[in-house]
Parts: structure tokens; C-alpha cells; sequence
């Protein structure tokens, strides 16, 4: 059903707040974390900089639930229609992982944080939580 | 302000109306398609099928007018927000590519076509269209 061949393994998925409309992160899926996906109706990510599985929200609890999901025409990204529990996808603790705004050449940080990530990991980031991309 | 460097000098970007919210496509940005953007406000991807860049809408007149630019947490994603000129943003014909929805192991159609291919294109797909992500 997805195009896991064109890019070495992985399809980039959309995560998209079901309610607002907002997009909270992207991330990877490969075969295994799909099926775990569909499976579970919990959205499992492939972590590329951690190279493993990895259960968004595993630590901090804010997982997303699997409301819809839609493929694109190539069958090579996937946009996930989501509940995020806790409010907030992004492991700095805003909402959606896109919080900076481009303007006159640089990033500025127009929402507010929804936690702390101290409190919510402590000294350490979420495990799963790649420096690629979201947490 | 990109981290161009994570997946060989590409960088996903992910377009999204800016009024209804909706999720359009996802493509490719390449260091080149990224100044192009920035200078034009016409979002310009790099097409990975056809290995050249893409201004999005070249033949169809269907461009994509930059409204807003965010950068997600790791800046290795954009989202790009913008106004779908034409009103579709896939090849295919439909304002998303992603037009279907998976619904019992299968996927469905649940949109409208808002023009014709064949009539857009003639018997050519958009030249800068990749197999890859959108037209």
C-alpha cells in the first residue's frame, strides 16, 4: 500500500491535529512501525538518528491517536489525522514542533509551551525522541 | 538555518493552506529551491524523480504564493503555508494529494477532482512533477 522501496525503507508521515487542522511534526515510518501503526491505532515512528522504533510519546505519555489516515497520490508520504494526548506533540514542550516563524531572515517563536521538558523528562530527553524530528 | 546536511542536502516541506488548513502535498526542498522560494515567494521544490528543480505549478499555472514560512525544532523541516493558486495542488487533478483515505485495508477516493488533467497537461504530466510528492 506505501512506496517503502523509493526512499530506502521510509515514508514520511504528516502528523496533523484532527480538531484544529494544525500540523504538530513529521516523522518516518518503515514497514514495521506502519504495521505497529495500524495495528495499535498509537502512531509508532521510525527514530533515524536513533535508528529503532519509536512509540511517540513513550515516555512523556503524550501519544497520538489515530483518527484518520490518508495517502498521497505517489503512496510515498502519509498524512496522519491525530488526537495528541497532553497537548502538545513537540519534545521542547510546544505544541506542534513548528513554533518558529520565519521573519526577516529569522526564527521567531510565536506560540506558547505546554510543558516543561524537564519536568516531563527530567535531565533527559525522550528516549525515542530523534534530533531528526519531533519527540 | 536549514539543516540541509541530515538527508543529502534535502529537506521535506510540507505545504498547507493557509486559510482552510488543509494538508496539500509534501515535497523536497534542495539549498537552490530554498532561495528561490525565499527571494520569489513561488515555492520551488527539487524534484528527486527527475533530479532538477521544480516550480511547483510551472505548466499548470497552478503555483503555490508563500503566505508563511515555519521551521520546525530541529530545522529539518518546513512547513510551508500557503495560497493553492488554481486550487488544486495535485497532478492528479485534486486540491491534496491526499485525496484518499484508508478505510478497511483499502483506499478511498473521498474528494472532488477541481480540473482535469488531460485538459491541463494534454497527454504530458507536469514536467517538473515527480513520481515522487504532487505535481
Amino acid at each position: 500500500m506505501l512506496d517503502f522501496d523509493k526512499a530506502g525503507g521510509l515514508v514520511p508521515a504528516i502528523a496533523q491535529d484532527e480538531e484544529t487542522g494544525e500540523v504538530l511534526m513529521m516523522g518516518f515510518l518503515n514497514r514495521q512501525s506502519w504495521g505497529l501503526t495500524l495495528a495499535t491505532g498509537i502512531v509508532h515512528y521510525w527514530s533515524r538518528s536513533r535508528n529503532r522504533l519509536w512509540k511517540k510519546g513513550e515516555s512523556s505519555g503524550n501519544v497520538q491517536e489515530v483518527r484518520e489516515i490518508r495517502v498521497d497520490c505517489d503512496a510515498d508520504c502519509v498524512l496522519l489525522r491525530v488526537r495528541q494526548v497532553g497537548g502538545a506533540a513537540c519534545h521542547t514542550g510546544y505544541r506542534s514542533c513548528f513554533y518558529r516563524r520565519l521573519e526577516g531572515g529569522t526564527l521567531v517563536v510565536d506560540a506558547q509551551r505546554v510543558f516543561d521538558p524537564a519536568e516531563t523528562y527530567g535531565a533527559q530527553p525522550e528516549p525515542g525522541a530523534p534530533s531528526g524530528t519531533g519527540s
